[in-house]
């Protein structure tokens, strides 16, 4: 493999320091260009002395005042969306791991796509609210988009040497998250604590809690609509308790293929660094035998109505997975504020979503999709 | 697809008439220019009629006069295995399904080879006796070798696409046979009936009764070895009851990559035809929700003591696998008759290795080959 020429941005964040470990133990692979992150300029600071990348951004000129004087000589310092657009597409990068939250992610992979960078690709919204503008703009450019999460990381190994004609459906697994035991009515009153308690992977509060409504998977399913060009019924969800099996393809053959591991997102994003190689990874290695038992059922839309709710989002197209996403993003707030129940936060996605019904765009532009995101969060911050 | 000119050797036993049933499903894709058979005539001369090849071969003159004058106008009919060299390599086939038994299986194989054909490979003999002849003249020629049986075409499906040095290590699935829920002391008087129901797989009696030795998981270990290019020591087994997952690989990067189906030798055969395509298939889609667990076991090598001297044989090598493979045939053969009880088989297995022992020849030719199976045979047949 040739020496890639990285830019991380959101290097500070969960992707982005398990990333910078990946690289970090194979140093002959990658030289990284630049490092883009908000407000943790304390890390951010450590990364730059550790990885030495010509070009470091901030969120803001608070941020970068903390960092001025502070970074190794011939590092470029820069600030805002200007800063991340040349850290995307002005660092000489010839891979681009985009891995910031919220539009600002979306508008980096943009810019990244149009420098004709490969992207590995860990920002939801790229494809959940633009799947329609990314996935152009990248054919045309010829870039290839690689998944950085577990699932669709399984389902592109998969895929790995498949002919497209071939694939029946995909098979995305999900664990059921931290109130998976539990009945509807037993999730009245839950708390935000007892909400955060993921049975199999350690992640931030957002994703914890998107796991257990189940709206990360349905992130999930579009996102895979997009990833892998596939309409949303021949996508399906089964529950899978162990988080062993990380997704799977079934094929018209009736052969299903699978790809299975401990969890470490370390494995995912490697692969999407070496791919189609694969290295060595320091996670360990799965041992079946210990594991033992492998669970597999069926899905219940009425227990986690926000999957419905995702896949009608997603068949709507247009606008309405933005502002899914959205109305999501402004409940899961409020719910670990303490201001709402968590059944709340479905209410509140429901409710969202059928008002912009009638208001929903089918092929927006960069800005009515923000118009849209921006609706959607006010909306949701305000109904009771 | 281009459409293949098959001949199938062995087209009256389980694998040859499941692998007509495949190209009767999609005639437009298969021309079958040769079917070889050994005395079951009836069988062969309806197939003769049905697919209406160029050849037609049997195993005996006797057979010959059963068909003389039946035939279709046009088609040739040859006898022994000049009629089978014929079959494999002077009937104009660029594809040889070799799923006859025994030597002579591995003899038309060769034949097949040396013709230039590419090999759907479901005779066993093969790889555990020849595995250093068959691999070698297969690369010289640029011949391909497909799997046809679930473990091994599992194997290749989860490598489809990678790079060899990608693999940690292959994990073979065994479902334990017949006996896995008894002990070895409850071993001790069972019947040749009891021996006879599989679990997961409708299979003929020999091979049934080596799942229960799990000598059949022992000929795969070593088939896999020769297919595959892996040590011993890459290749592993794990027990799972379900026989749903036909077998993994692990890669280096601690992802493992496993294949999945209902058990229905039609999708093997299938692969093995269609490489590296997928077609539509009769078999019936996997439920993974009906079946609901998929269990995996540590192999026990004491349960299980033919494994462990497969993994001997092999790691002996040369002539050690042919006596393995011949002393097993001899004493099952024993066991179906009801001359020994089934704990007699490994028995015999284990003190024909240990005569061979000194007598093992590293790099056997044909001939030797052929001079151990029959001395194995004769040890086998006479223990008492």
């Amino acid at each position: 493999m040739p020496t890639r020429k990285i830019a991380v941005l959101g290097s500070t964040g969960s992707i982005g320091t398990q990333t910078l470990d990946v690289i970090a133990r194979d140093p002959e692979s990658y030289e990284v260009v630049a490092l883009a992150a908000g407000s943790n300029t304390e890390l951010l600071l450590k990364q730059a002395h550790q990885f030495r990348p010509g070009v470091v951004s901030v969120g803001s000129e608070e941020a970068a005042d903390k960092l001025r004087g502070l970074l190794p000589a011939g590092t470029k310092l820069l600030v805002g969306e200007e800063g991340l657009a040349e850290s995307a597409a002005g660092s000489g990068a010839d891979y681009v791991v985009c891995a910031l939250v919220g539009a600002l992610g979306l508008r980096s992979t943009l810019a990244a796509i149009d420098a004709g960078a490969a992207i590995g690709l860990a920002n939801k919204e790229t494809l959940v609210t633009a799947g329609h503008i990314v996935t152009k703009r990248a054919a045309v450019k010829g870039v290839r988009l690689l998944p950085i999460d577990s699932e669709h990381s399984a389902i592109f190994q998969c895929l790995n040497g498949e002919d497209d004609k071939a694939i029946k459906r995909l098979l995305i697994t999900a664990s059921g998250g931290s109130f998976r035991d539990r009945s509807r009515e037993e999730l009245v009153g839950v708390t935000v604590e007892d909400a955060l308690k993921h049975p199999n992977w350690s992640m931030g509060a957002k994703i914890t809690i998107d796991s257990a409504t189940m709206v990360n998977k349905g992130l999930e399913v579009i996102e895979a609509r997009w990833l892998f060009g596939l309409p949303y019924d021949r996508i399906d969800v089964v529950l899978h308790p162990e988080s062993i099996v990380h997704s799977m393809v079934e094929f018209t053959d009736t052969s299903v293929i699978a790809q299975l591991g401990n969890p470490d997102m370390r494995v995912p994003i490697q692969y999407a660094l070496t791919y189609p190689q694969r290295r060595p990874s320091p996670a360990s290695p799965l041992d079946l035998v210990k594991a033992g038992t492998l669970r597999f059922r069926e899905m219940d839309f009425a227990r986690y109505p926000c999957l419905r709710m995702a896949y009608e989002a997603g068949r709507a197209g247009g606008t309405a997975t933005t502002a899914f996403n959205a109305a999501n993003e402004a409940a899961v707030a409020r719910f670990l504020r303490g201001e709402i129940s968590f059944l709340a936060i479905e209410e509140i996605i429901e409710r969202v979503l059928d008002k912009h019904g009638a208001a929903a765009v089918a092929l927006p532009d960069l800005e009515t999709i923000l118009e849209t995101d921006a609706w959607a969060r006010r909306e949701a911050s305000v109904l009771k």
